[in-house]
């Protein structure tokens, strides 16, 4: 199935609900307009269904592999990334000064979408290397940022995020692996990691692993922890490359989806010690990686999106295509293609529904992001670094739990072609699983939203979302349009939901902890399912006024109809959803431990 | 992860909700009281621990193969089928006139979840030959039963059953496999049949292949299907096996789960044409074939409960086991094992309140079944017929999707390890796809049951069935336990969602089946949940009795637990399905189909 980038809803997002003319007016993207971004845009859809599409299903058949300490990615990976590099896809939203083309995030995230649609796998070693990125340019020194970031940025070298051990998955303060200062002022590194993507591969000249230790004497817990660069190859001053690390690749996972990403154990300093440098101070690693983290975050929310697109467009074709049964309104005499049958189209839809409403909240995430980072006036900054900070748990978790019932369902529309791997549809469901997972699972996500995003300020910032909400609404109940009126009920009644929520674990997260979190996964799903009804919501008034003018009517025609689907069928969870939630408690925490 | 058979559970759901009392009193079922149902299910847990249990892995990792037109199925497989046979449970519902022991399907179900925990792969191949044996049982002639029945009740052959071709699927109109009657009065079958289960394989001497095909001049369209015995050997007169029939697997699928299951293509004809006999009358064949799939759709159901229970042993064992973060509440000062954190125990309450509740009700319909075809009262017989049709949709559509989710938490539990084939938690997940596939799709219930079942009477069994509902919830309401409490309103709120929705299938499926027809599968999702709440409600009042009686607290104080939870997480689902079903249909059906 051939992969078409939604090139078109893309630059209505962030032309519509994202605010692209205005991040044009910010004086670092005065070039990065509309226009910028459709070019960029399109060059971006045809390297990635041209050069990475084609290779997903072989990753998949034909995965990574693994012999002698050596990775060999699969075959065509490796030519395909050193298109990417020269492309200039890596620097992409990164600064000029080391070779970046300094585009926003906003532009970014939409790439982003495309090469994780086109192929989870092969976008996971860009991603990572983004999130290695992220970190130098925070807190490197000048010298590793002069050492590191053009090669990483012009794709020639590639990034590792070294955090997990066997001991320490969800919980960074068991972590063990351990670092000797040396008297050059280096470190060495002794210790296991495990889960770690592309920390391996042939495609790359080196691989720059940012590495979780702890120096010797520091304190216990996340407040003992250093960020260290170990370069699989260290650097000569010249920039050559210089002598092999002590940092090896012991073995790879046989997994259930994302096949082709080598998930890497790496062994560092089994031969004497790994040598590494100090990034920023000692002890303040788990600040470093946070960096990394919430890029990573916001990339995984994308791989979502992604792999839900991929999953709608292949079910699609099919039910285009597949003939079987009359429809039940007596329309046709004979065997109709599937697409016609109603619960055909409300698959589809909830696949198009769920999509869609993701990538509006990721790309109103992605330039809360640009606007929070270059945005003149600090006030606004500020602002606009809150709204991020509270979108990246939903944008992570609600997109990625979304994706899982997006491909289940597009498995679905296949009937049993669809559990045939050879059909294509069942891969998109096996990578969607580690989504919900891997850089903070859904309960770390939610955590993260009770106690960060919601207890430590009694609510207000997520009663402020709230309160943005309600124009949407009156808007819609404002309008003649009985779609819009019908979505604006919904999208009123989930506000209020969430508002019920927002006050139970506000009110609970202290004197009742227990009862909180039990709560926690369903209320940043009722945030997300919110959050994501809001912009189709302010779409859906956006495509009711494009209309009136006469406006691309097929395309708003489509986007009023996926909203009141949305508004039907999604939106109307979140009573229910706020029930488990504000009711829950009891039930979710009675059972003794041991009656499991 | 041992498996371990939930012998408790199933027993306190046959004695106190599934009235295996009552139906000791019928004539058939005199010995098969609820010490024979104890001794039974106890001898059948060990059998499936020890000898199914640990090959369930095995034949993930290696799959049956297909060599020269022969498969051979995974290394273990053929011994265990053997004691199988040999331990007469093939046997175990069927009557005893051919070697069956005439037990209730209300044990056979049970022991049918046990297998099917221990490897849904090897259960296929019994549960496919158990519908072969309705079918001739039902359909048979007398000299056909002799010939196979004994042998298929031994274990000795098996039976499949040969439905689909590349063109007909959920549609078996389109069916061109034809059968050419011949001098002798057998027929010449001539065509291709895909996606045959254990169609071809070594573990019984014989297969007895059912098959549908058109006699040469039969009507257009369902109308037109017989059903034919085409056996692999031909049966000689004194029983011995003849000649290779001219019926031949020539591939077999590659498929994302249930991998030790040889999913095959089996050609008809390709050597001069298979011999075979007619099954009943021609063009009778749809009808018999629904003996077949209707008990084939209450086995794929208890597939479902099956493969949630084992996934949730595999969780709970995993939760006990690996440590992980403080509590949230701060009763510990190191990392405590996971399933301590409140998140863990909503996923794990989650897939255990699913898996109670679609066990009651499969049990509860398996009790109908039984009381439908050997009660002494045509009335009370024609009653639980009509009461176990109404439940087959809902124990095959509600059961499989909600195994889907179950499956899906249980790799969530894990974390990252989850992901990673060698811990067994992916398995379930990738087997469980194909259950709201196979045997009809969740749609193709859905139909049956607003057509069939909701529209065809106006609502008046879906009516009766949800009046049967209202005791239970007054007798929760007059009950002084706020978890009792709690539960009755949540299945009052239940139960009037689903008279909504009732009125909405029964007053729409003529005038507008397009929208009557967007809502069938929540409709479907929304009776199955009443349903099994409803158990869950009958339960929790047994237990508050037997509580108060002082008996078994351990094992009540979970029923109780798990009951409340399902009210408050997953009944309270309700009220927002009733929405999709009663206000959806606009924005499923307002996209063009050109927009998709």
């Amino acid at each position: 199935m051939t992969y078409r980038a939604p090139v078109k809803d893309m630059l209505f997002v962030m032309k519509e609900l994202a605010g692209i003319d205005e991040l044009t007016k910010l004086p670092a993207f005065e070039d990065a307009g509309y226009d910028t971004a459709q070019a960029v845009l399109e060059e971006c859809a045809k390297f990635n269904e041209d050069v990475v599409a084609p290779l997903n299903v072989e990753g998949d058949r034909n995965p990574s592999t693994f012999k002698d300490g050596k990775v060999i990615a699969t075959s065509g990976f490796k030519e395909a990334f050193k298109q990417f590099g020269e492309g200039g896809w890596q620097g992409l939203q990164h600064p000029t000064d080391f070779g970046g083309q300094g585009l926003p995030k906003l532009i970014g995230a939409a790439c982003g979408e495309m090469i994780n649609s086109a192929n989870v796998s092969f976008a996971l070693c860009p991603l990572l290397t983004d999130g290695a990125i992220e970190a130098l340019l925070t807190a490197g020194s000048d010298e590793q940022k002069q050492t590191f970031l053009p090669n990483m940025l012009s794709g020639k070298w590639t990034g590792s995020m070294n955090l997990t051990e066997p001991q320490a998955g969800s919980d960074l303060s068991l972590v063990r692996t351990r670092a000797e200062p040396q008297a050059d002022g280096t470190y060495k590194i002794f210790g296991t990691k495990i889960f770690i993507t592309w920390g391996e591969h042939d495609m790359a000249e080196n691989i720059v692993h940012l590495v979780l230790a702890r120096v010797q004497g520091a304190p216990e817990g996340v407040k003992g922890i250093s960020l260290f660069i170990v370069p699989k190859f260290l650097v000569n001053a010249d920039g050559s490359l210089g002598a092999r690390n002590d940092a090896h690749c012991v073995s790879i996972e046989h997994k259930m989806g994302i096949k082709a990403s080598p998930t890497c154990v790496l062994q560092f300093g089994d031969h004497g010690g790994a040598i590494g440098t100090l990034v920023g101070q000692e002890n303040r690693g788990l600040e470093y990686m946070f960096i990394m983290m919430n890029a990573a975050r916001f990339g995984v929310g994308v791989q979502g999106i992604a792999v839900a697109e991929r999953s709608y467009q292949h079910a699609v074709a099919y039910a285009r295509d597949r003939l079987q049964s009359r429809p039940v309104d007596g329309s046709m005499n004979s065997a109709a293609p599937i697409i016609h049958h109603p619960d055909v189209r409300r698959m589809l839809m909830t696949m198009r529904a769920y999509t869609e409403a993701c990538r509006a909240m990721a790309l109103v995430g992605a330039s809360a992001f640009d606007a929070a980072h270059e945005h003149p006036d600090a006030a606004v900054r500020a602002e606009n670094q809150a709204f991020y900070e509270f979108m990246v748990p939903l944008i992570k978790g609600y997109s990625t739990e979304m994706s899982i019932e997006v491909a289940s369902l597009g498995v679905q529309v296949h009937g049993g072609m669809g559990f045939i791997e050879e059909t294509g549809a069942a891969q998109y469901m096996r990578d969607s699983k580690i989504l919900t997972i891997y850089e903070g699972t859904t309960a770390i996500q939610a955590n993260d939203f009770v106690g960060r995003k919601t207890a430590r300020d009694g609510g207000t910032a997520a009663r402020a979302i709230a309160a943005h909400v309600e124009p949407t609404e009156q808007a819609l109940a404002a309008s003649s349009n009985a779609d819009a009126q019908a979505f604006g009920k919904r999208l009123t009644a989930a506000r209020e939901a969430f508002l019920d929520a927002v006050g139970f674990i506000a009110g609970n997260t202290k004197s009742s902890p227990n009862a909180a979190f039990a709560g926690s996964v369903p209320y940043l799903m009722l945030a997300g399912n919110l959050v994501g009804g809001w912009q189709l919501g302010r779409a859906l008034l956006v495509a009711l006024d494009k209309l009136a003018a006469g406006d691309d009517t097929a395309f708003m025609t489509a986007k009023i109809a996926t909203a009141r689907f949305y508004g039907d069928h999604i939106l109307s969870k979140a009573p229910g959803v706020r029930d488990s939630i504000v009711d829950g408690a009891a039930g979710c925490l009675a059972m003794p431990l041991e009656a499991f």
